[in-house]
C-alpha cells in the first residue's frame, strides 16, 4: 500500500468504516443484536465481516470484533491475522480487545468511543475497572483452587512432540 | 446449595475442577488445542465444557472458557448466565475476563495463575500492560475515524422499538 492508501483518513479506510457501519445498521434493522458492525480487511481487500450477534445466536461473545475475527479467520483459514487491520464503529469492550490482540490485528480503526456506547446502554467500564483490579477486590468473586492438579496439564503439553505453540 | 457446599473446598467445586483438568487433559492428547479446560455449572449440574480449540478450529477466541460459556448458553438458550458458576484451569486472560463479565457468571473458580500458563508458553501479560495502557500509547495503533457518522447507529438503535437491551 502506497502511503497516502496508509493515511488515517484514506478513501480505502473510510470504504472499510462506512462498511462497518452499514453492516451495523442493517443489524439493527434486521433485530439480530446491538447497533455494532466490524469488517477485518487486508490488502485492501474484505476478509470477513461481523456483527454483534448475542440476542439472535444466545452467544454473548458474539460482539461485532469477535464475529469478524472469527469470519475472517475462516476465510483464511488460519488462527492469527497477520497483516490484517480491524474496522469496528466503536473502540472494542475488554473481551474484543483481547480476541483482538489473540488475533494478531495490525491495526485498530474505530469510529465511536465507549462513552458513546455506553449513553445507548451498552456500557463496557464496569469490566474496564474490574480487570485493573486485585483478584480479592472484585465485585465478581474469584477463587483458586486445586492449583497443583491442574500444573500437571502443563506437565503434559511440554511433554507432547506434535504441539501446536502460539 | 447449603454452606458447605458453597465453600471453596467443598466436595462439589473439587469435582468440577477436576473435569475442567480432564478435559484439559483429554485436549492435549488429542491435539484439539492448548492446555485448558473449563466447565460451567449452575445448581449442581454441569451445564457446558470447553477446551481451548484456537488451533484445530482455527478461531482465535476459541478458549476454554469462551467455548466453555457459548456451550452453556446454548444448552440452556440463553444469553446470560445467572446463577452459573465457571471452573476453570487457569485464571482467564483479558477476552475470557470480559466473556465471564458479558455473561454475567456468579463465581469464578480457578486453578493455575497466569504466570503458570506464561511459563508454559501461554503468556497474556502483553495484554494485560496494553489494555491498561492509553490508546496512543499501545503498540498496536489505533486510529479513530467517522465517529459522526457511526453515532447515527445508535440513533437507529435507540428508535428501534423491538430492541432488545442487554
Amino acid at each position: 500500500m502506497t502511503g497516502a492508501a496508509n493515511s488515517p483518513h484514506s478513501q480505502q479506510n473510510a470504504e472499510f468504516m462506512a462498511h462497518a457501519i452499514a453492516l451495523a445498521s442493517q443489524n439493527i434493522l434486521s433485530a439480530l443484536g446491538g447497533p455494532f458492525g466490524a469488517v477485518v480487511a487486508k490488502d485492501g481487500r474484505v476478509i470477513g465481516e461481523g456483527t454483534n450477534l448475542v440476542t439472535s445466536t444466545n452467544d454473548p461473545t458474539a460482539h461485532a470484533e469477535v464475529t469478524a475475527i472469527r469470519a475472517a479467520c475462516a476465510a483464511l483459514q488460519t488462527f492469527q491475522l497477520d497483516g490484517c487491520d480491524i474496522y469496528t464503529t466503536c473502540e472494542p469492550c475488554p473481551m474484543c480487545f483481547g480476541a483482538i490482540y489473540w488475533a494478531r490485528i495490525r491495526h485498530v480503526y474505530y469510529a465511536c468511543v465507549a462513552a458513546d456506547a455506553a449513553a445507548a446502554g451498552f456500557s463496557d467500564q464496569h469490566i474496564y475497572r474490574e480487570i485493573a483490579r486485585r483478584v480479592d477486590e472484585r465485585d465478581v468473586q474469584f477463587t483458586q483452587l486445586m492449583r497443583d492438579e491442574a500444573l500437571a496439564c502443563f506437565q503434559e503439553w511440554n511433554q507432547m512432540a506434535n504441539r501446536i505453540v502460539y
